[in-house]
């Protein structure tokens, strides 16, 4: 792919960015009914907010690259004709929304097989666009980095909620929240965005599937920073997801996460 | 005192809020330099923008309320000469503000003695004024109301960090996590607002101190909710708190934490 067009398709993920707003936004009160996913188990909320996003989202896809796979949290996959595909999920931190907090985000990414090119994070109670690609992050169109932290002992450490890790990876944990900073919870695909724009220098996270990841790796990545398993490997396919400023905090954060 | 005298306090208050806001949103990027107040022990940050911020408040309150008392979390308090006196935390949420995270918040409250008259929890970022005073609470001068919310089954839980609950208090919360419908972590005083707007339904905490928790006590009240001690005592003063939507819902959380 050259530059003019995975520009030309950067530009079509922000305009996909402004039609998830339009329905995402309207509904983002906090109050709005919530269907219950997992059928009366644990809870998982799917907002009409949710589902009306992604459609309008397929339905701009399917118009203008009709050969383009598509992957959304919300219905069954579209696969592709040629190498390229979507990944979508219209609201990353539903239980965010639902709790009529800012921090929820529109994740939307184009794959090169299952490699990731173009990530978007758009937070649009904050109205905040975080877009990766080619290299390179910017927010709202201007250029962001990370921060220049190298060690853990000066790190701010974020994960959305300690207790989505269990057994020797919440001891892990435990043992790098001591060592940190500070740390901060509950902020989702959020946090990523403020690891690209310098604010955050580490994340730690288990669980999270390829809807909730894909875009954020081409963010993290284009601000210079470092995202990879909990093992040190490139590889975040395992929804296991270690994001730090610098090879340094990666490395150490690694090293105590396995100690 | 009479309601023409009330309101012209909650109106001096509302321009506190401006105040604090001009010396704390131009430097709220996330990147400021942080002066860590414990000598380099624990982390706890204190900014530029909190000194300014607090500065501004005191000159303004004595300038127009000499006789009023002032407690401040960063200077040292200064006595009334009468019954009134103002509590103010020009930063609360300084972890979510060094890490660029938007739901920080300003509090200021008048206490008449110990109890708050007034309280307003101003998020700068989200342009968002929560204010309660005399039995009702507003949002940006609009009513507004807690949540039906009157189960824990049904409950959307916050706490601000789990990890400043310690072994009782610990598992407590633990009960109540596991019985509740979600929970979400990380807002320290914006909980507060959104449980007073009607978003999130139960909040369980320790160890605020006076600053952090008196301007929340007539927002959560004035907006008909319940706020009150791990005992189910209305005493706040202890810094142990639960905020609930409704009685039910207060009084079934606070059997679960003493179960």
């Amino acid at each position: 792919m050259d530059d003019a067009e995975i520009r030309d398709l950067a530009d079509f993920a922000s305009a996909l960015g402004d039609l998830a707003r339009r329905e995402t936004l309207t509904r983002a009160g906090g109050g709005e009914p919530v269907i219950d996913k997992s059928g009366g188990g644990a809870f998982d909320p799917v907002t009409e907010a949710d589902r009306a996003a992604e459609t309008a989202l397929r339905r701009a896809i399917e118009a203008r690259y009709p050969e383009h796979g598509i992957s959304g949290e919300e219905f069954p996959d579209r696969p592709p004709t040629g190498r390229y595909g979507w990944s979508l999920d219209p609201i990353d931190g539903t239980g965010s929304f639902i709790c009529g907090l800012p921090t929820w985000t529109t994740l939307i990414a184009l794959l090169d097989g299952a490699a990731p090119l173009i990530g978007l994070i758009d937070a649009p109670r904050l109205d905040e666009r975080y877009l990766g690609y080619a290299g390179q992050a910017t927010l709202n169109g201007t250029p962001i980095a990370v921060s220049f932290c190298r060690a853990l002992a000066e790190a701010r450490l974020s994960t959305t909620d300690p207790y989505l890790l269990e057994g020797t990876d919440r001891d892990g944990f435990e043992r790098l929240r001591r060592a940190a900073r500070t740390t901060r919870y509950g902020h989702d695909a959020y946090a990523y965005a403020r690891l690209a724009a310098g604010s955050i220098d580490l994340i730690v996270e288990a669980g999270l599937k390829p809807h909730d990841l894909n875009a954020l790796i081409p963010v993290v990545r284009g601000a210079g920073g470092v995202i990879g398993d909990w093992l040190g490997n490139d590889d975040c396919a395992g929804g296991r997801l270690v994001a730090a400023a610098s090879w340094e905090l990666y490395d150490e954060a690694v090293a105590i996460l396995n100690a």
